[in-house]
């Protein structure tokens, strides 16, 4: 049987028809309800070149082994419906609604597992199927709309820079930049206690959604230092300042704004090298913890808190497409009236 | 009554006769005995245009309101014998054997005190004679020598920093660059207990200090990419890497260095912009912990060390000179064959 998914094949994206995935040993095949655009996705389909060298920095191979000629079916924040389960993985059932840890279990592959949205060796979510392994399934809770629970993966990035930072609950914090894992941030910032989140964004509709998340104040960089900003409006200088930007110069923005003694979380991911001075760092022992991702435990509790309503990420979802609009929404993802944008195939 | 001082004036460091100071109430006068030349003097002297925007960027105001015409005497590492003391500090008796930490109390000053060694308003140990807080002295172990004393303030450096990377005695630690701050860190991860301590430095009098103070493994990154080397040296990707260089480059190669989840402790001080991967931070993960200088509590714990023999710093030192020959010291210092250099006025 075939299926329509949108691929990356070089550097150009285009729906094409392939086959369907089968389930093996432990596996179910699932198909798509709603998988989000993430913003990680327009760099690998943009920025080919400085993932791989950042990856060969990193001390790690994936990137440089991955031949995009093969094409590769990128997605990993999605939910699906069961439809068919291979041995050992009976006990799902067809028509149950589940999300995933974004990996697939995979002994012979390196590492003994595969990425669902960056291999080339099996399908991610911007397309009608996928497969994925039994014991790291979540049934998505009843009643939580299917774009809703495909918000889990971003929601757990931003619990894991949250957790990340260890806050206590008397400090202050910022968050600049407020797509959505800046958004994410904030709604677990509030949910955690803390008791003032300032965020920024060049951007008004962005700074509108952060205001109806909880913000308790939301600033234009545009309209000058943000700490003299934060002043006027009655904040304190921030221990904590979450980078969620993640272009040139906004790491160091962050280390000038937050307080001596205090962290710098950097969950915005730069592709280009970035200028520091190391010196602000030095004479205010600023302490910098970059973050990547999140543990399988993470994922499981962001979605037991939009499950619960305790998060509502309602408000990021401004816009569903359809597999054939996909291409043409990557494009314009950069609309600052865009926030989190989902694929309903 | 007059003394002699090596003065700082605009950019240029000459003899000079000025008054001698006079103690305060709280406050002795002491004779210096030793003060070990340090390279952020070089730097206050060379770079003041860096040192100015880099204190800006910080939110400091200290180095922009230095009137450098009005002439300086630098100098913080020094162990002084008291021959004065004012009304409220009689109890230090004349020809005690002092250090301090190098801050001079003075009420009516900004933050209530004054640097010792980067203040015009009072004198550094670059000269004959400094006055000293009494609350803030130390009593000179007997028998320790003068020039080993003075080593009181770097081996605080190097506390500080590693106390800052909350080691665990089994992890593995790479100390980059074998300077004085270098070979400090070097002896207090060895004092602490770390199992394996490598060192890398370009210059081959340094790399034998190294050898000599008890480094596990010494490489030249002249040699080939140290992660490299250390393999084939039977020695495990770091934990922890301090950066003791401070120039353009060394914190990226920090960040490539260090094992996924690790720790980059940033002691070196560079004056300069300086250019990183941030994503090479994402992908692993990384915390950089920048620190500077020490407590009072750390300034006091060094100089028991050097006291009771647990730390000994004495090959550190590497040759002496008199006030008239330290001008021409501070031109020579960047010889690899010196490491620390001590004025003996």
């Amino acid at each position: 049987m075939g299926m329509r998914a949108m691929v990356l094949r070089g550097k150009r994206l285009a729906i094409e028809e392939m086959a369907r995935p089968t389930p093996g040993p432990g596996e179910v095949v699932a198909k798509v309800l709603a998988c989000g655009i993430c913003g990680s996705d327009l760099h690998a389909a943009r920025f080919m070149d400085d993932m791989v060298e950042n990856t060969r920095r990193s001390g790690q191979t994936a990137w440089d082994t991955i031949d995009l000629n093969k094409g590769m079916v990128m997605g990993h924040e999605f939910v699906a419906e069961v439809v068919e389960s291979g041995p050992g993985a009976e006990a799902w059932s067809v028509g149950a609604r589940v999300t995933s840890f974004p990996v697939l279990i995979a002994p012979t592959a390196p590492n003994g597992m595969l990425s669902i949205g960056y291999s080339p060796e099996t399908p991610g979510a911007y397309g009608e199927y996928v497969r994925l392994s039994a014991p790291l399934l979540l049934r998505v809770p009843d009643g939580l709309p299917n774009v809703i629970a495909a918000t889990t993966e971003p929601c757990a990035v931003g619990l894991h820079a949250v957790r990340q930072a260890k806050l206590e609950a008397a400090e202050t914090a910022v968050v600049m930049g407020a797509g959505p894992i800046g958004l994410m941030t904030l709604l677990w910032l509030k949910k955690e206690g803390v008791h003032h989140v300032t965020v920024t964004d060049l951007a008004e509709p962005r700074r509108d959604l952060a205001r109806q998340l909880g913000a308790d104040l939301v600033l234009n960089p545009k309209d000058g230092p943000v700490g003299e900003q934060m002043m006027t409006g009655g904040a304190h200088a921030p221990q904590v300042v979450f980078e969620c930007v993640g272009v040139e110069g906004t790491l160091q923005q962050a280390m000038e704004l937050v307080i001596r003694g205090g962290r710098v979380v950097v969950v915005g991911v730069c592709m280009k090298p970035d200028t520091i001075y190391p010196m602000v760092g030095i004479n205010k022992q600023l302490a910098l913890q970059f973050v990547l991702g999140y543990t399988p435990d993470e994922y499981a509790e962001a979605l037991t808190a939009l499950g619960d309503g305790t998060i509502d990420t309602a408000p990021l979802v401004t816009r569903t497409v359809t597999l054939n609009e996909l291409p043409a929404a990557f494009e314009s993802l950069a609309d600052p009236r865009d926030c989190k944008v989902m694929l309903v195939p």
